[in-house]
């Protein structure tokens, strides 16, 4: 079989990378959730033994990137290329983490798409032969999200039942050409979709159109029906999008109510942990991805999973300035055997 | 002949990705500047027709696209892919760019190094088969940086000496797997550096070691001289750190003085045009290698380029937390002819 390119924004690999392993980390309140088991370190004060959020976020990646190598055996002079990103501005979270790894970085932005966008940059170069191995990484973090997006902490600003919770996680997996799976299989790239919605309380109806699109490019493109998957996670749509999801998906024919879930409402319990429409943030998508959707895979509880990150682009400025937000979203075949 | 990986950070393409054309767009003082004629749209004002800086940013850059796509006589819907990225947060200023484009999108934050960054990543992909056409995008505006990363422009903030400016550019280019080149022929792609720098108003000395640890990489793994090019362009050292890159390539046996030029000097006038050490931006090495260098390799005044983009990976925030700016620089063989 050769590599190849059906329709318009799907590429089939011949030399599917495989998931060697991941790692995630978290902090107090994601350590207390439903997939606490499956994280590989909880810090119980978020604070990662750092003096800022910002250093915090960038050790709590640190670590998901050296539990994740430790797994491979491998070190930093293993890994051919890192490609990572996070939301801080100029992604400072996840270039900081890595600063002294002496390894080939592509920085990324792709907002809470990001995993899904590194990973299959990751998928390209490892089938294409340019890298053996390689890591897809990122990470966010609720104290410097919230300080960077909204309000400082101290202000205690109550939260409207749409707005999501930025989840403190990070991920991070290894991609090789070498290795039982699970294995990469194919890619759907997303296209920037504008939605029209200007409400920075309500990423899930920004991001819905956006996963709507790459998955029913995905099923048309693929020819797979929902059901070919045991499981399809969208990144953070929360409640409100998820919602919104499965109706549109509905309408253009893709029942998605058997298989959907998504990662923002795995990571917490809405109805314990206050947490308004669910989780959100690079690392939400990206943690469980590393932590429960890997290590479930790893057990053949499920076998063929659609790993779907969404990303919502804005900023404070585009916000402000009464721009919609922008929403993408990539999408992965990780399948047990190719 | 085989694509390879050369050492630990080059590749060298078997199917070289040709550069189709490219288009540069800019402001006022740049349009003013010695590159004046190499520009494919120069707006007087600054300002593109729109209501505030971020806006014009991207019209700026929309307009880059537009134009290079018409040269290469394609639509949106003749690309494949979009590799793009900005020094905006959250990087509003390609997203919103190409925002109704329909085009699969790969968000990159690499600094002033995006240019760069996106044609290798553009480059692999070419090359591996995954798209016959990309486009690779990025630019930067005075007036949107300064009031995200500086001082809001009213306040008329003095600059010291080493201090750069931020171009007004934007550049695109297509690159594609036919086509008569200039060839992306080979690709060294950089790691992140910490130089120990922490002074925002000296780019320059931060991203200068990155840029030696690029280029010297690439001459070790190459095998090649500083003079097999005709031109080693690097993206925005300004001359701060152009003079610390000579310095350090010559105690490392490569003499750079003959064949380094710096986008950063070369696209205003340090002596008529007040801009302190020179430009810098992700759109000053983009505009300058989509307009001038392009066309002096189309005229086949040079026919070997090495163009090694440098960023600086810092923010606000990181600045104020006294943390370094890390530096990173990725280079890219231009050949006319495979």
């Amino acid at each position: 079989m050769k590599t190849e390119k059906i329709g318009g924004q799907t590429i089939r690999f011949a030399r599917p990378a495989s998931i060697v392993c991941g790692a995630a980390t978290c902090g107090k309140m994601e350590g207390e959730g439903p997939l606490a088991d499956s994280f590989d370190l909880i810090d119980k004060d978020t604070s990662f033994g750092e003096k800022n959020w910002e250093r915090a976020e960038s050790a709590m990646l640190r670590a998901a990137v050296d539990i994740a190598m430790q797994k491979a055996g491998i070190g930093f002079s293993g890994l051919d290329y890192i490609f990572g990103g996070d939301l801080l501005n100029q992604c400072i979270g996840s270039a900081f983490a890595v600063k002294d790894s002496a390894v080939p970085y592509f920085g990324l932005y792709g907002a809470c798409s990001t995993m899904a966008e590194a990973m299959t940059l990751g998928a390209m170069v490892v089938d294409g032969g340019y890298a053996k191995t390689v890591c897809a990484l990122t990470s966010s973090h609720f104290c410097s999200s919230e300080r960077q997006f909204r309000t400082p902490l101290p202000y205690g600003c109550p939260r409207t039942p749409t707005a999501q919770r930025t989840a403190t996680a990070a991920g991070a997996v290894i991609l090789s050409g070498e290795g039982n799976g699970p294995f990469i299989t194919c890619v759907t790239s997303g296209r920037i979709l504008d939605a029209g919605i200007k409400d920075a309380s309500n990423m899930g109806a920004a991001m819905a159109p956006a996963a709507l699109d790459t998955l029913c490019t995905h099923f048309v493109e693929t020819g797979r029906a929902p059901d070919y998957y045991d499981l399809v996670v969208t990144g953070d749509l929360g409640c409100v999008g998820s919602d919104i999801l499965v109706e549109l998906a509905m309408k253009k024919g893709f029942d998605l109510r058997e298989r959907h879930r998504d990662c923002g409402m795995m990571i917490f319990d809405r109805k314990k942990q206050n947490v308004c429409a669910g989780g959100s943030g690079c690392g939400c998508g990206a943690s469980v991805l590393a932590g429960y959707i890997l290590s479930q895979m790893e057990k053949g509880e499920i076998n063929r999973v659609l790993f779907a990150a969404t990303g919502a682009i804005m900023s404070t400025t585009s916000a402000m300035q009464g721009e919609s937000i922008l929403g993408i979203c990539h999408a992965l075949s990780l399948e047990n055997g190719r």
